[in-house]
């Protein structure tokens, strides 16, 4: 889902931050013949960025042959190949920090939103992550979530509202705001406000607007918010949330749960590239 | 240690990932007018990228003004604050959210890399980051490690001479790739080879590098080639270093222990951003 | 609403498709003294884009000092003074044709987008844009529909769904396009689909989308659909909407008429610039 | 006469406007199956940015292959296929709009610029264009002009001297700023000065110049001011062109009759896509 | 004459070319205090690239303050200052080498053009350069021709059309090949045709061109060649133009003598700076 | 020893300086078809940047075939064939300029190189570039360095600490400078310090740095510093080296010597292209 042009763009910039002028000691030794080499994991978790990884080894050798992949959401156990890929020693060299860099880095993600999404796999509440992410590196890591089974919320500040708390106290109170903002947005753009106690509930219940954002609410709070929006709006619960209690506010029937930590507090898979 | 000119290239950069052509919230609410605000720890740990964060918010707005301000490398409480400027409400608005990513995740890295240092500070052994970074974001991460009490590696491809186990396979053996590499590359330029077992501290004896890596090797294999190296060349222990067995590793004398671990298992520090 | 990073790039890019290593006739002048400027009128129209062409002068002369302007919206008559600045003469020469170029094809597309909104503006009925846009100068187009009364579509391909004919036809059918776009898609973005007859209409009735593009029905059509559609969808109508049509159109009860010809049809406005 | 160098660089800035992180319509529905599909005029017209079009499919999918294309230049009716591709459903369908968009832009200016050249194709006198131009587009709708049979002005302020009303009252009349000019200019480059009365062209009979630019004169002050001028210089007629009165203006002779309207009053011709 | 907006983006590209992201050294030595440092000629010449000087400066501290300077043009001696700055320690150290690389390579320019120059400034004959330049670096190398007194030839392959051999023989013959362009090419552009026999002259003698390069011929040749010309065409002399010969081609009468080792055979003007 | 990723971005750069949006005059005469060419030596020297020709076609048409190519580093006479390429004839004129210049540069470079070389070339002295390039081509000069036998100092202020007169005199002295640096830096980056005194050099003997520069010294100055350094640091002469002096300096036993002027003095290598 991340568009080819814009994903070519992206990884020539990572291959220029790592080689520049040039891989003086790649270059230095001649190592242009074909060979074949494996990317294993080394331990288990999901997998995600294999084609992002492909495209590296592309861009710096068109001929790159890949002989074995694993798609990306699978699951790999210690040991595992995946992906083998066959062309020029120097490319192979030359790319493989930038395309570990992207895989480990993509898997962790994944590997770490999975193990959010199957606390609550069987409830119809959805996980989604936020703009808390690296910068110069969002449609990656967001990729990256859904691939581990979340869902991506607003992507920037530019496709959806989000009235936060800051907005309405800048702002004379949420109704001016929301009043203001849908005079001048886009009807084609959805629009949510966060509130963070229940008489801001009450004050949103007449407003005309999509989802309402339940900021840092007790899972009690967000049952009798629930009850007070009674399906008029889709909700999202957000802040502190842990494996630990994520199911537990899932079953109070809240639409969303938003998580930072499934992108930020994610380490890095174990993966390791291996000429043979 | 981040040029300027780079740095804000980089934030521009950063800026127009998540601000694209407009904030449609904020641009919506004409809060033009000038506020305080404040950017808060909500747990302890030591601070970096706090001008990154001021330059962030010049960007938007040149007339920000910085009213207080932690030094990079400070710790901070929970409850402590961070950063207190005084500028337009939209523009700090807008520049909130690359504010804090850069912040967290920055402070996040200082943090954990000081624990590192923490168990070593006392030895003359060296903790060195490694390439494996967030694809387009090195120079920051590796910024932060140094604010974290840690020294850098090579940062790239093109500044420093590496000879790894793959390297050395294809090029026929570890005495040839040196010697090729030496012919050809700048005499500026400090070379290090990998090696991962005593027979290869062996062969490496009579060359002319900088440095030895000892690549995965138990403490008794690092005491060993110590030994045989005999303060020939600067030596470098690299893998599977953690809290635990970082100073056993750093008492054998070894001049530096690498760690990608460092930037990649950081998780971010909690700060929050208010407009009071 | 056009954000003033984005803004500034672009019109450093403009100034230099214009500009490039120098502007020969002017710089061979040595007319660097402070001089006055006025941006007038030669037509009736509504304005749009005074702050962009004030931006293009401040980038050529940061001391630029803009003694009277107009807003954007407000109606100006021949022979009314639209911008006056001072400046360093060769600034202002420097930067005339990419301000005006500006000031007029936007103030263009203003004026008869007015035209249009006009004729609707006591119904509930909105009139958005299109896609249909000159290439690299979207962001301005649809910020001067905004300016003479419209309201903007989705901005591109990737900030809301809108599945169309041939997206359809090579996915069998809307049903299993509309399931398979919701199973992949953020949950923050709404779906549009594309109908043209009324049976089509029907089809849609059950799935759980947010609008429905009546494409190139006539009134009758959209009457009948929107009887059909009792409320469950917003509705767009679509296709050769006139000056003529717009009001019968509109007295349907559709939620949206859309039309590329408020971009794609306008002529510019007359202005010229004087130096006095 | 786009370089291609430029014209793909340009089209993928057009692109990623419309693109950016992904289509997240088509990027869901997996159409990556090999389809045919054409563009169909629905109204007559001359045609031009056949290749561009095709450019635009190229990037996404280097694969597509051209079934029927017409030249730029031909004039097609109602029906007429103007190109005719196949490839990837998905790369058709994200490069679409972008490829109508230039395509129909481009035949709309050159069908536009016919109808002024028909009516003096059995004259000596060439119809210009001008620098009224869309910003960053200018390459694009300047080769239109000349696919519609029209001549092109300079390109930009780098490439000719145009002396104009502005430079004249800054440098202290006409032949002061000829003068000056000349001292400085490459002597490749061209020198128009632009004069607005009879006075202003007894000013310039002794300068040293290549054209001069009648500027809003009357076709009886543009028939004196050539006899005035007796081909000492080319000739070039400005201001208020249009289909009525351009006949008339050119039978006096004049070289040139340059026309803004040629471009920024062209409306789009209407083009669609569809798959077959 | 090089445009600011231009000149920026290339200064800017150029410290990033030596800074990237960080000298080290500089950085290291926190010595931002305010300095007064002078970039003193060690050799005679003629100076160029004095603004550009001040502006690799100001990009790294716009606080910079120019004490004193002199103008591009300006003959100094050994020991003469060429430019005194104030400014903080770091930014004049990091900016030492860039601007002194432009200085110098300017100023050698610059010296060497005026060299050429100085044998035929009695002459009407001017001295042109050529499209011989370092790449990416052709607007800078041009300016100081200029500054040395010469003139410059067409800038790129867009400004103006120079038929040469290759073209004329690809093109079945010089008239072929001018007819082919006249019909293509706008006409506000000059045409020029290289021969180098007194047969290609009187082939041209009839055809509508602006200038005729006599490419590589002898004194004699030139004389017989504007002999047949007669006034009917500028005229150009080109290859192996020296110093010895420079005055006895242009005692010939030939409008313009160009040579393109005025730019590629000068080495550079000795400068040094110091912090004073 | 330049990566193709860095070349192509440079190349594409180089090649829209010189054709921006359209070679006017090659674009004009239709001559695609194929044709082959030479570029011929027309003195004799080393050849430098073969490939980078090579590439420059190719980016112009993919379809290019090398029929002969003499390698970098090659001595060729007057009139020997140094490249034979088939391909399209409009790529071929469109590239010729930029591949010469690119040709001719590094070439010349490579033989002025080259002559400094052969007078030490039996001894153990290395012959050191500096970072005196023309601004933005230095990574193709430094490559023309090596490939006329030379060797690169440092490539720019981000990968080597050279700590020269001016950081001293603001540090408050080498020692404090030199502390202050080995605190802060990488420790996998080389020390330089400069020196231009016995007293100077007397000062450093105690201090861990790398490598000392000789600055400006007399061979006299030379010996004596090089006697109490006795091995301890890596030894740079530099200033005024020529090739009258280079073979003395060395014979001093020096380890580097390093010159500006292998660069910045060569001329051009005397090459041409011809179709045939």
């Amino acid at each position: 889902m991340i568009d080819k042009l814009f994903l070519r763009e992206k990884l020539k910039e990572f291959l220029i931050e790592d080689i520049g002028v040039g891989d003086i000691t790649t270059d230095s030794l001649d190592i242009d013949r074909t060979v074949e080499s494996v990317i294993i994991a080394k331990e288990k978790g999901v997998i995600a960025g294999v084609d992002f990884a492909v495209e590296v080894f592309k861009i710096l050798d068109p001929n790159i042959l890949v002989v074995f992949k694993r798609d990306d959401g699978d699951y790999v156990n210690e040991g595992d190949t995946v992906l083998k890929i066959k062309g020029s020693g120097s490319s192979i060299l030359k790319g493989e920090r930038v395309a570990l860099n992207l895989l480990q880095r993509l898997s962790g993600i994944a590997t770490n939103t999975k193990k959010y999404v199957e606390r609550i796999s069987d409830l119809k509440t959805k996980l989604l992550d936020t703009r808390k992410t690296t910068p110069g590196f969002r449609a990656f890591e967001k990729y990256a979530v859904k691939v581990g089974g979340g869902s991506n919320h607003r992507f920037a500040l530019y496709d959806m509202v989000m009235i936060k708390d800051n907005h309405i106290s800048l702002s004379g109170g949420i109704k001016k705001a929301v009043e203001r903002v849908k005079e001048k947005v886009s009807p084609m753009v959805k629009i949510e406000v966060e509130v963070s106690s229940i008489d801001q509930v009450k004050e949103i219940l007449d407003l005309d607007i999509d989802i309402v954002m339940l900021d840092n609410m007790s899972v009690d709070g967000i049952k009798e918010s629930l009850n007070l929006i009674d399906g008029k709006f889709l909700t999202e619960a957000s802040g502190n949330i842990t494996l630990e209690n994520i199911r537990e506010v899932a079953l109070t029937g809240v639409n969303f749960i938003s998580s930072g930590s499934v992108i930020h507090s994610s380490r890095w898979l174990d993966l390791s590239l291996r000429i043979i």
